[in-house]
């Protein structure tokens, strides 16, 4: 311990519109300390930023963490942010830090260089380096939550672009004629795949007046029905849940088949609360990706499971220091 | 003229399974001279590769460039290559070339560098260095012919993957359940608006009765339909004929919108036969955009035609050199 004890850290804050983490963390990954809070709001304000870097410096504290040691603090966070300037250009679910420089004040608050990423941007980062593409130079991460995110690694380096548009692999067009999605297009992965689309399509098999398990569970307004839910009932074999978790493998392996011919990873990976269904999810995805990908010879056991979960955004902050710059 | 005598050159080569073209061309992408010639066929031995080594001696000769102005040959090969041997992997339309080292055996021959490319890596890299792409550092390629090819260039680089897909436009899923491709998939791009669909499509539309003045030009088996006939009967205000130059693209469009998300390009550029329709193909390319792709804010200005038509190939083989290695 004496040794680690001098090792220098970093430390990444992934910032949530309802929580916060805030976590120590080697160059080399290893995952010292981390807290969690609840992330306050405020109208006039960026409240979040203040309570992070007061979370960070009592969290430097109570380990004991001398200064010397500290190799920056790198920030995730749920919107654009300015590469350049560390500036956040628009946070959908804390308006309030709307155009605040996140990397000043962070640094001004806590003496120490400030980074701040993009929380997609992050959790690919985190995979790339510590998860389940550590061992890969080429990748593309899809991300299954409430919404669908997404990023791109080629030779090593998450990449956005230049307008911090590459590797929104949420609007992948998956059924051109489909459901408006909530971008202006119509059927992008999101419209079909997202959280409440998922619910939505189990409710409308059980009005159909399907049997399933999920009639019981679901709730007299169906209310009780989530994708963990849905893939708890799937793995007692529910057809109905089957049926979904297949649908929504179907779309994520057109989206993937899109992915392959303009990237060539060499990994991909499925993170999100959703791919917490496992096989039950990547069984349906390689097989939708088996037929239709011949062409590229795509290796199926190559579309595997994120690896970090819910740390994903805080290790790819922390890795945010250790890239030593500031990205989408 | 005497300045420009003492400058290097490089010798581009386009190698087509019908004819080949071979170019002078400087760092500048000014072009010397070109020559084009019949490509020789062969059961057992690679006599394309010698007739392409033999002519580019005699373009040497014949404008009396001496051997310490060139700084090497390039040259386009229609298949996939491998950068790092110089070696031929497949040529569908040239068998006998499958698996020749062609670097080898063209620096044996002429004495100087060689170097090989995929023919849609050259054509991409063509329009980066001297084409519509040669201010920006990001770009898409399609290229519509009689199939779709493209490629995809980052940081002012052309890039193909690590086994050579990247790029791989044609194969992007526009249509989930729509006719099956060569490639096994169905719904690609290249089985919507590949040069025979194009011409089917119109053939399907005359045989229900529709008026159109193609009825006359067609031929009784609709043998004299190609989509420059298609093309030019659009022009003329032909209904039938602006209906496939529509559905055309319609198709290019979406798969344009996937590209946008995927590679955040600051342009995309339309070559091949069929992009000589100009505005009548790149009008519907950019509605569709325009209406499916406000997310990214694209604007579908910057959508526009290749501008080395024909010679980009041979442009590309040339950059190869200047590039100073050979690429996927």
């Amino acid at each position: 311990m004496s040794a680690q004890r001098n090792n220098p850290v970093a430390v990444g804050v992934d910032l949530g519109g309802t929580t916060f983490r805030v976590g120590l963390i080697t160059r080399e990954g290893e995952l010292l300390t981390q807290q969690e809070y609840p992330t306050p709001r405020s109208d006039d304000e960026p409240a979040a930023l203040h309570a992070a870097a007061a979370a960070v410096e009592g969290v430097l504290e109570s380990e004991a963490v001398k200064a010397d040691r500290v190799a920056g603090v790198g920030m995730g966070i749920p919107g654009p942010v300015d590469p350049e300037s560390g500036t956040i250009r628009q946070c959908p679910n804390l308006h309030e830090l709307d155009g605040v420089n996140a990397t000043e004040l962070m640094s001004q608050a806590t003496g120490t260089p400030a980074y701040i990423g993009n929380d997609a941007y992050c959790a690919t980062l985190a995979e790339l380096r510590y998860g389940a593409g550590r061992d890969v130079a080429n990748l593309v991460m899809l991300t299954l939550g409430t919404g669908v995110g997404g990023g791109i690694a080629l030779d090593n380096e998450v990449r956005r672009g230049p307008r911090q548009i590459m590797g929104e692999v949420g609007h992948l067009i998956v059924e051109p004629d489909g459901p408006r999605c909530g971008c202006g297009n119509h059927g992008c992965l999101e419209a079909l795949v997202g959280r409440d689309r998922m619910v939505d399509y189990a409710i409308r098999l059980l009005e159909q007046g399907r049997a399933s398990s999920l009639g019981e569970r679901a709730g007299p307004r169906h209310e009780q029905l989530t994708p963990r839910v849905i893939a708890e009932a799937a793995q007692g074999g529910d057809e109905l849940a089957l049926e979904v978790m297949a649908r929504t493998g179907y779309y994520v392996g057109v989206a993937i088949c899109d992915c392959i011919v303009l990237c060539d990873p060499d990994l991909i990976l499925i993170g999100g609360g959703i791919a917490g269904a496992g096989q039950l999810l990547l069984e349906p995805i390689r097989r939708t990706v088996r037929h239709r990908s011949m062409i590229s010879g795509f290796d199926v056991s190559r579309i595997v499971a994120a690896e970090l979960g819910n740390e994903a955004g805080m290790y790819g902050a922390a890795a945010l220091v250790w890239e030593g710059s500031a990205e989408g």
